[in-house]
């Protein structure tokens, strides 16, 4: 198997289930495990990952916790760049803080207010891109030009995947055994791969919102498909990378489900869903998985868990959603 | 120090540390702890206590499972009857639905509709009246005389006490010590003598609205104050018994804190704290502890724990408090 060696930051490293395993000794250290907890859906018994009560509300604090503690004194003196719509933003910038290490993230100008404010909160310089307009690669590519910082890339990323992982050795921790199947929002594919190495035996179903399922599309087409340039907007703004990238393709393939895509309508059930049962807030990317649940879309058992990922909403958007009746 | 006894179901039965630590053990065999989370307030590090993570919702489902599962076979076949304006509702639906327990709720007719919804759903019957006006007291009265059930009371109950007080073994054995102090909404005062009971080297700090007090009104004056028949409003639905009683002051006097209450502006922006840095939806009753240490009226340590104690909130409510800015 071939990769983009480009895109890795470390040309020799690759993701793999010992380096999940390092990275849910290192997170055990600093953050409790989120619970697990069962829920009932069409009368079947499972479980969901409350990823959202993470400090910075999203499980991407893993990856950067992973990837952050594990650079060296120069590259941390040099700072990090990330690129992200928020939550991403937030793990990169919650480990920087905690380390000292500067941290630029660039952001969308349309992302959710709640995360913008929320990485500057956490001590972060936030630079605004345009949506859709910019390349925010490119953004991203000329202040490591002018720094030398560290790309933390959100997905294609060996420690950010590995990462991400970590919540798959805890749900094996805390179920007993390895799940049946672990049922994922999916963005560009980092928490799917992360989850396939941590649970070997599990089945990884990634779920994306319609019109920008391209991890499904890449996995059933055996190469890297692009979100068409009149892809359908969608509520779920963590979730709209423009492509997955190879690293996460090569960990998934043959070891995830492609095809299942949600609404905007099943995803504001899901969050619904959340509030009355669950009391937990979750934001619409983070609530995609759960809302293929509640929608019949994939399997479930007494071994499935379903990742709410996400719970960082505008205020308003969330009241609108709430406020509508099921 | 002397009781009503007729308040006490069974004549003998006072609420002791022992029948605390044996209702914890129940729980521990069909609830998980709920999670003790990390908080920082004005740059205090902190906990909460996410209560609201119970199956139903609400902490109550501990004494309503420690009270009916110790019920024999004759008065489990005459059934259960308790009066709530919701959380106990569902704490004494759900335990009597597990039991095979036929329940009647009695509740009042503006109690949140989500709440009597709910506890219809456990499968419970419910008798609705009004509030103010009826005595809800002489409704279940009347009840239990036609059927010989067992009254279950929200919070003058040995049982019912030393149920919630397992949620204060959880704590220590979460903290890995007794809180420094815990602060908790309180209504009649049940989880605050449990868990005066259950930590008997914290400080114990009822939170209630403004106007509805009549707790720390009775342990500042040594006797049962009723509430005034013009107190105000509150939003907190939860909070609005008209009087504690004897049982619940005997175990409090001398190891509570008098005097904390607070505005439902304040309960407003502990619902919105809970909403956007825990992604916790808690319900006003729920919030009033979080809303008394939010606005610095009671001292908080690394060693503080606050309670979260319910969140069933009607959407519509849930969504104005949410939409207005901070």
């Amino acid at each position: 198997m071939r990769y983009e060696r480009k895109m890795i930051l470390d040309p020799n490293m690759m993701p793999t289930r010992e380096g999940v395993l390092r990275a849910a000794c290192k997170i055990a250290e600093i953050l409790p495990p989120t619970p697990l907890l069962p829920i009932k859906i069409g009368g079947v018994s499972c479980w969901v990952k409350a990823e959202v009560l993470q400090p910075v509300g999203a499980f991407k604090i893993r990856g950067g916790w992973h990837r952050l503690s594990d650079l060296g004194a120069e590259e941390r003196a040099r700072g990090v760049v990330a690129v992200s719509s928020g939550n991403h933003a937030q793990g990169v910038a919650w480990a920087a803080q905690r380390l000292g290490i500067p941290a630029t993230i660039v952001m969308p100008r349309n992302a959710p207010e709640v995360k913008i404010a929320a990485t500057r909160a956490l001590g972060a310089e936030v630079v605004l891109y345009e949506r859709p307009g910019e390349d925010r690669d490119e953004v991203a590519a000329r202040l490591i030009a002018l720094s030398g910082a560290t790309l933390v890339h959100a997905f294609a990323d060996a420690w950010v995947i590995e990462g991400q992982g970590s919540a798959g050795i805890e749900i094996a921790a805390q179920l007993g055994c390895e799940p049946s199947r672990v049922v994922a929002p999916c963005g560009g594919g980092g928490l799917a791969a992360g989850l396939a190495l941590a649970c070997p035996q599990s089945a990884i179903v990634p779920v994306e919102p319609e019109g920008w399922d391209m991890v499904g599309q890449s996995l059933a087409k055996g190469e890297i498909v692009r979100v068409a340039s009149d892809a359908p907007a969608t509520i779920c703004d963590a979730l709209q990378p423009p492509a997955t990238r190879p690293i996460n393709l090569a960990v998934l393939s043959g070891r995830a489900d492609p095809g299942v895509t949600v609404s905007d309508e099943e995803v504001r059930a899901a969050q619904r869903f959340a509030f009355s049962r669950l009391h937990l807030v979750v934001e619409p990317g983070g609530a995609a998985a759960l809302a293929a649940a509640l929608a019949g879309k994939v399997a479930l058992d007494a071994q499935t868990v379903i990742m709410l990922t996400g719970g960082n909403v505008d205020p308003a958007q969330y009241a609108q959603t709430i406020a509508t009746s099921n």
